[in-house]
């Protein structure tokens, strides 16, 4: 069980140490040389664990699926707040963690993308906006001529443009406040004036709906 | 003067080559010995036009600032017309040209950014759409709400984020109507609905709006 235990300890090293390595150098210049130095584990430790460079990216790139899965649990009824509170804490959870900065990096990466199926992760978060809008439009919290597919490309492919801006720019110390501008110019073509009227898109959301979401039950 | 218009030549065809090995490979995993391949062209001929990979970077990324330029001139007075036409013609121009391509994948990649001043063309963007901002203002065009550097900055991220989504899933075969999607559910939160009404953001709006620049002078 301890031996079990460091086993997974040391997985998580190796994994964070790749993410950061991708992070700052892309798939292509990564490694395995760099992570092997950066994580302090033996070759024979890396490779049981991750028989190739694109295992470790795959593996980095699952923790942004698995990022997207506890959104799921995000609190409250109204739809149109949860589709917003999607992008207010990943852009909260893009500050804290580094294994989400290397995924991101690798999925906004094109090149070697056919191996990786980098798409992937765009897939999940645009299946979960379709899903928030869909809901939202028989819930009457959607203007009618919305096409739920659509604005949910449009959202996720934007989120991940001001999110390369910002990176670019601040190393996203601006994350937050253009997060909050992309959605205050979108929902209102999004959202009926009701729902639009009572949306949380103010500073300090993103740690606001985690904080939320560990202490109340999700209503239906 | 032959010869002149040979290195002329000579240079451009280096620049397509760097522009499609960065576009496929990314910076750090280009080389020379790729480019010079795909060129036809000798070490020497590279390294008198090129001294070396970061100066090829620049000249590829100088081709973006030149179609930038190449946009001031779009007609019409309506200047939230020329905003959605800035975006309409390059999301044609990337279809059609390489160099374009290999410069807006160098710009997107961050990583040995501080080099290359990655950050260049996105300010030359930013600047553009600030001032059709400031100035539609003026004429009346836009909400008063509205902060032309922020929705400048909102603009340019989400576009070039829409930009990869769309090469990711399609090799940007959808990117103008992915860009006429952004346009319609951002403009109702930037332009007065007189102005809204009457945009075009119909599809092959970027071929054109680049054929009414070769024929009509830029009004005032």
């Amino acid at each position: 069980m301890a031996k079990q235990d460091r086993a997974i300890r040391t997985r998580q090293t190796i994994l964070e140490a790749a993410a950061v390595v991708f992070d700052e150098r892309g798939y292509d210049a990564a490694t395995i040389n760099e992570i092997l130095a950066r994580a302090e584990v033996t070759k024979g430790a890396l490779y049981f664990h991750f028989p190739s460079k694109e295992d470790l990216a795959l593996a980095v790139i699952d923790a942004q699926a698995e990022a997207t899965s506890a959104l799921l649990d995000l609190p409250g009824g109204c739809r149109m707040q949860r589709l917003v509170d999607l992008g207010m804490v990943f852009a909260h959870q893009l500050l804290v963690d580094p294994v989400l900065r290397g995924s991101v990096r690798l999925t906004m990466e094109h090149g070697s993308a056919a191996l990786l199926h980098r798409s992937g992760p765009f897939t999940g978060w645009i299946e979960l906006h379709t899903r928030l809008l869909a809901e939202g439009k028989e819930r009457g919290e959607v203007l009618p001529d919305v096409v739920p597919a659509e604005v949910a490309e449009l959202i996720v492919g934007a989120f991940g443009g001001i999110n390369a801006l910002s990176q670019s720019v601040s190393d996203r110390a601006d994350l937050e406040r253009r997060a909050i501008v992309l959605y205050e110019h979108l929902m209102p073509s999004i959202a009926v004036p009701a729902v639009l009227a009572r949306l949380d898109m103010a500073p300090g959301r993103g740690a606001r709906a985690l904080a939320l979401a560990t202490l109340e039950p999700v209503s239906a």
